[in-house]
Formats: structure tokens, sequence, C-alpha cells
């Protein structure tokens, strides 16, 4: 098979490895974490854009995503809003989004995407 | 590599995509949020056969499943009946149950898969 | 494509499946439940490293984790430290790391990964 590619690898993570046609990103945090979801959202859509982009990728090539969010009922709309504004027309990844509390107080929402190089 | 097919398609997500051998469904949730954690997985279930026949992959082909139960302690044991009883012998994926609030408070479980096609 | 094949499986699950230059692992909990964060993590890597290498990886081919924490505020932290001195130099998989409660009271983390063989 391909062989493994890790970017930005520390001695816990690595935030993007590259394998066999696929791009794992960790999953991502805002990084202010004093926004409200929409910020932090628009914060963690930002960065997995730029990191697609920076390996081979694109986000009109995610092909699976999961979303926690630490409070569900509060911020579904909110996140969702963000989240659909900001995928491509026809291009919607499978998607599945629990609640989930986060490595940090102040964390509203992680995201973690599988996509295509 | 191969390219991304994307099926029933909204602006927030696909329920499956189809790639490079893979096959990954969408978080599925009960259709009637009324019935009880055997019901709705039951419902789960025959939704994802569906969504698998439909797109060249079937029960028997699963790799790997992720179920979040809205109460792990109280409804573990019932999806489990229900879920053991409808993996086909011999061909069950890797599997990892934890518990998450869903997107709607009378959804008890949500189930994700990815199978090969 | 290649076939799937599957290792240690039962009528819930199988531990291992291996396709298409992949294997997936079940979602490991300790072997005993009464330990502290750090004594499960370590029963639990000490499993996956066993898995990986009975099927031709090892923990220097992790492409992602996802670690499941009963309580992340008090956990996170012992978690980490036998997380960070199990991983070899360089080679650390993309990682998520959310708080979930587990199929049985006394686990306190839970860990799903996936590598390349």
């Amino acid at each position: 098979m391909s062989s493994i590619e890790r970017f930005e690898t520390n001695k816990r993570m690595s935030r993007v490895v590259k394998y066999n046609g696929c791009l794992y990103l960790s999953g991502l945090t805002a990084d202010n974490p004093d926004e409200d979801v929409q910020g932090q959202t628009r914060s963690i859509l930002g960065k997995i854009e730029k990191f697609l982009e920076a390996h081979g990728s694109s986000k009109d090539k995610l092909l699976t995503a999961q979303i926690w969010l630490k409070d569900i009922d509060r911020d579904f709309a909110g996140m969702n809003e963000v989240w659909d504004s900001w995928l491509p027309e026809g291009a919607a990844p499978t998607r599945a989004t629990g609640e989930s509390k986060l490595a940090s107080p102040k964390l509203l929402v992680e995201i973690i995407v599988t996509a295509a190089v």
C-alpha cells in the first residue's frame, strides 16, 4: 500500500495524516474559546480548509465528518447555520453530530473530518 | 485515486458517500422517535440495510460501527439484543458504543457505519 | 477491491477488521475496571499493540484515534501522560478526545484506533 505521511506531528497527535488516498484530520477546536458556537465553528472550518488545501485536498472533497457539541440542545442550530453555508453546493460529506464535553470547559464544538486527496 | 460519489445529498450532509472501496454512511436515527430503544434500533438498522444495498454493499460487508446511546445504562442491553440478531453470522464489524445526547431529545440511539463495496 | 478479513469475531463485533490496507480495531476498554485512568489507559494501549502486531501492523502505523473519557475534566491529563509516553517518536496519529459514559460504570476510558497495514 501507500506510505503514511504525517504533518504537524507532536508527541500527542498529528494534525494531518495522509494514507492511501485519504486525508485524516485531528479533531479541531476554536482558537478563541471565548467566542460563541458560531464563532467557534467558523474558526474550526477555516482551519479545516487550510489543512485540506495544504495537503492536496479541499472542502469539496470531504468524505465524512463528526461534530461534537458541548451543549447540543442550545448550539445545534447555531453550528448548523455556519456549517451549511460553509459547504460547497453538492459536496456535503456524511455527518454525525452528538453531545460531548470537550478537552477544556470553554470549548463548545469539535469537528473531525476525513477527506479524499 | 477513485472519484467521490455522493448520494442523497443536501446542503448539510450526504446520506452516503462512496470512495476508494468504502461506503460511508451518515449517522442514522429512527424515523419514529416515540419508539423505545429496540424499535428505534430496528428502524435504523433497516435504513442502513437499504442504503448499503442501494449502493453496492450489504450488511455482511460492514467494516466498522459507532453506536451512540442517549442513556447507555438503561438502553445498552436493549440495543444489543436487536443489533446482535440483525448481524449476519461471522460478519460483525468492529464497534464502539458510548453515551451521547443526540440532535433531538426523543432520539435514543444513533448508528454510524462504514462498509466495503 | 481487497477482501474483508475479520478476527476475534463474535455475534456482536469483531475485535479487528482488515480491508484495503487499513486495520480497524473495536473500541477497547481495560481488563481491570478497578484501576484508575492511567492503569486503564495502559491496559488498553497494551491490547492495541498486541492486536496491531498480530495482524500486520504496529503502533508506528496508527492513522487515527478517538479517545472517550467518562470524566474528561478529571482524567484528561492522566490519560495523556500514558498516551504520550506510549507513542513512538514522530508517529502520532490524528486524534480526537471527548467525554462519553461507557458501557459499564467503572470504565473510565475507551480508545478506538485505525492503523495502516
